[in-house]
């Protein structure tokens, strides 16, 4: 025979009684808070997790001395109370202790249908939670005596047994069946996915029922004292009378609202003393709780009852402003505020959002690439976005992918849809960096640029100029215009985003190409622009021409020249990058791109150079050939360019220092930092490196002017992580670019992961796409190679990453530890990082402060 | 004034006199040696290294008491005597002491003329080489009495003073400028290009003159015992009658042979005395000098001098015939035998080699790519090269590059010309691979394909079938058929390879992807093959159709059915791989190249595979679109494709378990290797092995047969090297794709590189073409971490390189270093790697070898 230990105890819920959320679960903890709170709390019993597994593994209890606790013939509920509210738990199971004495009982109290129904709620709870019934049998009838008595009869014949009268086996039941649940596969998958531990305890609340029906006011209700969308303080909930439990809330259009208003009668108009007592109580219960909590009530014959509390549901805006304003009302510490905010949650709040509460007209899916919504006029290309954009018309830019060239049709566009490309394609990439909603991916869409229609996956046809909506929150195409909240940038985004300032250990940069951009950088408080491309500063059309006469060039002066026709272009695009970063760093990586991607594709756009070069279109043709290269990511581009064609780096160092220069006589101050790109060698350094010293001579001279500049290095290639020690001789910083080290880490395209990447990731050959979490085992080592070896050689070595990485918290974490500097990502993602920058302040201390302390 | 130490000692050369080759330099040494033979070698006195040094510095030296030691007014030589006959040296001066009045005794004892000629020969070589006058003003004049008048006219016109009658003057002069001569900057770059230290020394020889004319026999010539090219031992060499200096003998036609022989009288016929005694000092300085030596006689009145012995000139296969016939007649040991030949001598006596004493008709220059010779008509695609094979007619593919599809066509020309590319280019890698001599980057050349002829860098046109030669050893591009040397396969080249065998200490495999590959790596005596490439395999007509489809199913059924087609015929391939390899492993590595690789580049090419597969062109230009790649090499391919579409490996694993039955079931025997390209990750090898390893059972259930097999991995990613640790896990090898690695971790397309790599190496960026040379620094790291991490989880693993890297000796020995089992180079390097490691097993011992010793 099987022997068992004592049995753990249970205990009465009372202000002193030895009760915690880890051994006794959540709820029994938060109703004994509230019944320290002199609140109306039904008399509740705790059992604790140590007990409810002895249930679980099949030990009898003594059902019945925990019944004598709520009196003679109680009505009781068991609810479930896990150590996390997050974890969910089996269903709350009311009226335990029903039978026909007691039916009989409140027949004559309450009447037949109320009665009734009270009977028929419990057997039919019992029949599906605890017997395992099938609830086809039992649910979605009309109360009735003659629904009652069917349920009683369809029980019987299932079990082959009567309904149980004896209210200690009904508990015995209905606890060992919670306790069970609790054990079962699916129910331990789900809460682990909510990050519950193997061994998740559960324990379990009973509490004597408060009915909600009564000669009296009478009802059940919940109240919340925040808005869920906003977190605006606003008093909201409802109430249903004569009811007893507040799942009836929403499946009625009879519940009543709770503050005076236009709709009807209120809470508040019925009985104000009630509805007093409940904000007073609200009040007292936000404080001790240190949460925005909604409680349930229920209302006895003008008597109030508080079942429950629970954690008010939020969105993420709402969540910011209750943490602020917890805070701010000094019921938390700021740094709690700060932890009880998702850093991944602020991206929603950047943009304008497409209101889940409003209708969703939903033709087509894809990859939500970059958050938002937008709402605006079908166009099929980079043109037709910048014609809408003058005519002020918001447009979304609809290509089955985009190019580079596509560029500045995205900037006019207020939001991106393709057929192809994955969470790293080019459309996805350029969209987040501009904040620009943007869906990719979405194939079940066909796409007829040259009939401009495009066809959902439900067959409907948009045309040109018809209006849609982009949610890159979701990944949803909806056609016409969403509801939308605008974005949230206030004065709660701010004052959380400055204490986060505070704590944190590592600096957060922006990359920043354009004014835009970098006005976004400063809205948003990066601490600089920490990578700055400098590429599609010759994308616009006076500078394309200009730059497809230097690739054309037969000679170094002929290239010199075009290029001194891009010069005063390009310094002014620095004076205004300067100006706006006025104080902060920026620093500006050297031309990067192959120069095939300054050519025209078409045959006409061919035609067209040849004309604009006077130049016969064989020649022009054949060059542009020669140009083609078989993998342009690993072929001439970067620092290769720079030394094959140094002309171009000596316009942009000549750019780049007489800004400088402009700045400074405008009483302004910069210290431009110059990044060389995709280094494997020293010597590229070395070479690049003289060069620019060269020019600044020239240009310090030519002027009368002195000023300061850092030289660095992207670190791109795994041999430039490698050979750090010897580039560090001449660079003043390394500057991790993820994107590209990924690439070459791997051995993997960007643009062509997509094709596989899906069946990778779900196949568990990566745990992540590497091109979204950093790569740790792989490119992390370079990376810590690298700046081990680096800072080896020079000990003030600035260490930093950019690229898509730098923003997530991962990398954030990854660099921290790392001893970098700062990390670098796209505007919009700054207030991210920064929020995440401080919670790993606050959550990982770094070793050097452990040693401080 | 300036202070000098005492002078070091000249000394007289006699057998027991203290001379050594380090101190008083090569000649010295070697004069001393012949002097012990007790050959006839006029008075030699060697002026040491310190001692010229000191007269190059300026001090005079007792020019009297040298010239004392050859008598009274005696006609003497100096030459020069480096520590190493390589390093050049300043050009010998004859008859020095002549003047008017030694003029005069021998205008008594030898004629006016043959006076004249002496005394002017002194003048001229003392005007230009001492005196530094310009030579217009003394050379290329017919001996006379006027001419002689002149040159003295001229040289005190010059000088100011009279030609110089003191023989103590003469030789101080003479010694002074041979000695400042050597410390010239241009003396010392040239010196320095063959392998000289800073500090090479230069000792000087003076030698009382034979003066080779009198009134019996007399005269100059030059002697050997080996043909200079073959090797093959034979008298040759030829002399001069009444001739004082074996200079004359290049530019006459009266100069005799040495043999009997039907061409005329010989030095056998005319003095067989002196003929019998120098061919038996020739056995004796042969044997003493330990090397074919070139010996300079003079014979004056029918009396012998022997004046100098130098190293007999000769070609790599002379070369290697003398050392091996050297080592066999006990002279030097097989090991010094080994030492003696450059282990990249030998490529050139794989192939037939244009005959470098033929006339050379050049009318293009390009990089040398692959060596040897090859003439043939000129075809200017695969299809005219497959034409002209199969009319049996040898041509020459001449292509403004190569692509994958031009495989059959190389392997038809027996040359191929290429205008673009690198040394690490397709044609070349290809070219290399097969052995065919192979120029590529010919941009000097124009090739008109479509008017069918190319142009050459002096305006000539060739047209299709027009014959040309390819020489593939110095990069030029010959009109017509030149001269050719046969291949030198022959035993002595056997002989000496497998006395490397006996010492090396690494293995040597051989890449091979074709039967004829495999053939070639077995006659290489190559020790398996280590990179069988099977994408080849999947070229060939019948089966590039089955590919197509394959690419085109529509599901993984379909795939499967398309790639059954295909299995026979890849068995068949590896049984024919297996039975010419026998005993010997054979590694195979799955399917590689992106799927885009298989499907037609042309519209034409399109609208045939649309009538072959049966489908809309429309649909098929759509889908091979899709599977167009940005950047190719870092795209779907490798173990990428293996996962996504596991039915290739599926085929390709079956294929090789059911050819290793069928050659078990002939009594042969091969455990095959099977490696997974482009591995990333651990995961990745899971996968495939899993899958794998269901393969083999399967077909050992089919065929109710065992076998072995090995599963191992290519490690062509930066990542897979960082991750060694845990992919040999589950790996019994792992093979390094150094091509791959490199471009990888340089993030530098092979392909691409040739716009840069140029300039890159000439301006130091890259001290060397990556491709080329194994980056020891970046990609041998990675190489090193991967054969750590690897060794530290599986104690056994294989470890090995293959690609373009693994025949070169920096590999061969970074590889041995760092505890390697193999290598792995084209069948053509493998004679060069066998000989390469034995050099570094003899000259670089090992840590362990020397902790054996």
């Amino acid at each position: 025979m099987q022997k068992f230990d004592p049995l753990p105890d249970f205990a009465e819920i009372t202000p002193s009684a030895a009760i915690a959320a880890q051994t006794h679960g959540w709820r029994a903890k938060c109703l004994q808070r509230l019944i320290r709170l002199d609140m109306p709390v039904p008399r509740s019993v705790s059992l604790p997790a140590s007990l409810v597994r002895c249930i679980a593994a099949g030990q009898a209890m003594d059902y019945a001395s925990v019944l004598h606790l709520f009196g003679e013939r109680p009505l009781i509920s068991v609810r479930p109370s896990p150590a996390n509210p997050d974890w969910g738990g089996p269903s709350t199971v009311l009226n335990i202790g029903m039978n026909g004495a007691r039916h009989a009982e409140l027949v004559e109290r309450h009447g037949q249908a109320a009665a009734d129904a009270l009977y028929l709620r419990f057997v039919q709870g019992y029949a599906v939670h605890v017997a395992r019934l099938d609830p086809d049998m039992f649910e979605g009838r009309e109360p009735s005596g003659e629904a009652l008595r069917a349920a009683l009869r369809a029980y019987a014949d299932e079990m082959e047994e009567p309904f149980p009268e004896d209210p200690a086996r009904q508990l015995s039941e209905v606890l060992r069946s919670m306790a069970r649940a609790w054990e079962g596969t699916s129910a331990r998958l789900l809460r682990q996915a909510k990050g519950a531990p193997e061994d998740a305890a559960l324990g379990l609340v009973v509490q004597a029922m408060a009915q909600g029906i009564g000669q009296g006011i009478s009802g059940s209700g919940v109240i919340q004292f925040v808005d869920p969308v906003t977190g605006e303080p606003q008093i909201t909930g409802r109430w249903l009378r004569q009811a007893q439990d507040r799942a009836a809330l929403r499946d009625t259009d009879e519940a009543l609202y709770l503050t005076r208003d236009a709709r009807g009668p209120s809470l508040q108009d019925i009985a104000p003393g009630i509805f007093e007592t409940l904000s007073r109580q609200g009040t007292a219960c936000r404080a001790k709780l240190r949460e925005e909590m909604q409680i349930e009530f229920t209302i006895e014959d003008g008597r109030l009852a508080v079942i429950d509390a629970v954690r008010v549901q939020r969105s993420s805006r709402a969540g910011l402003r209750i943490a602020v304003d917890l805070a701010d009302a000094g019921i938390i510490t700021r740094n709690e505020a700060l932890l009880r905010v998702e850093p991944r949650a602020l991206s929603e709040l950047l943009h304008p959002q497409v209101d889940p509460r409003g209708p969703r007209d939903v033709f087509a899916r894809g990859i939500a690439a970059s958050p938002g919504g937008a709402t605006g006029r079908i166009v099929f290309s980079s043109a037709g976005a910048q014609a809408s954009a003058a005519r002020g018309e918001p447009c979304i830019l609809v290509k089955r992918e985009t190019a580079p060239e596509d560029i500045r049709g995205m900037h006019s566009a207020a939001g991106v849809l393709t057929e192809r490309g994955g969470i790293t394609s080019h459309a996805a990439v350029i969209g987040r960096g501009l904040g620009l909603p943007c869906i990719v991916g979405a194939s079940d869409l066909r796409i007829d640029p040259r009939e401009r229609r495009i066809t959902g996956a439900d067959g409907r046809v948009f045309r040109e100029g018809d209006i849609v909506t982009v949610d890159g929150t979701t990944g949803e195409v909806l056609a016409g215009a969403a509801d939308m909240l605008p974005p949230a940038l206030d004065g709660h985004f701010r004052k959380l985003l400055s204490w986060a300032d505070a704590v944190r250990d590592i600096g957060i940069r922006a990359n920043a190409d354009t004014p835009a951009d970098a006005q976004t950088a400063r809205d948003f408080e990066a601490q600089g622009i920490g990578l700055c491309r400098t590429e599609h500063m010759f994308f616009e059309d006076a500078r394309l021409v200009a730059m497809r006469e230097m690739i054309f060039a037969d000679s170094p002066k002929d290239r010199a020249a075009a290029l001194a026709r891009i010069l005063p272009m390009q310094r002014n695009d620095f004076v205004q990058l300067f100006e706006i970063m006025e104080g902060l760093p920026v620093c500006i990586r050297l031309f990067d791109p192959p120069l095939h991607e300054f050519l025209p594709h078409s045959r006409d756009g061919m035609r067209e150079l040849a004309e604009a070069l006077d130049r016969p279109l064989s020649e022009v043709t054949r060059r542009a050939e020669a140009l083609t290269e078989f993998n342009p990511m690993l072929g001439m581009r970067g620092v290769r360019l720079g030394i094959v064609l140094p002309e171009i780096y000596d316009m942009q160092a000549q750019a780049i220092f007489e800004a400088t220069i402009e700045i400074a006589a405008r009483g302004g101050s910069v210290v431009p930092e110059i990044m060389i790109p995709l280094v494997s060698a020293k010597r590229e350094v070395e070479l690049v490196k003289t060069r620019v010293d060269a020019v600044a001579a020239k240009v310090r001279t030519a002027k009368s002017r002195d000023f300061d500049y850092k030289l660095g290095v992207m670190v791109e290639t795994p041999r430039a992580a490698l050979r750090a020690g010897d580039i560090a001789q001449h660079a003043a910083f390394l500057s991790f670019g993820t994107n590209d080290l990924t690439q070459m880490t791997y051995g993997l395209s960007r643009d062509d992961a997509g094709r596989f990447m899906n069946t990778y990731v779900q196949q568990g050959v990566f745990p992540e796409d590497p091109f979204h979490i950093l790569d740790v085992d792989g490119v992390g080592e370079l990376l810590l190679i690298g700046a081990e070896r680096g800072r080896r050689t020079r000990e003030k070595l600035v260490l930093s990453i950019c690229g898509e990485h730098g923003g997530n918290p991962e990398s954030i974490s990854f660099c921290r530890k790392a001893g970098f500097d700062y990390v670098s990502c796209s505007p919009y993602r700054v207030p991210l990082a920064r929020l995440a920058a401080a919670h790993l302040a606050l959550l990982e201390p770094l070793i050097e402060d452990v040693e401080i302390q």
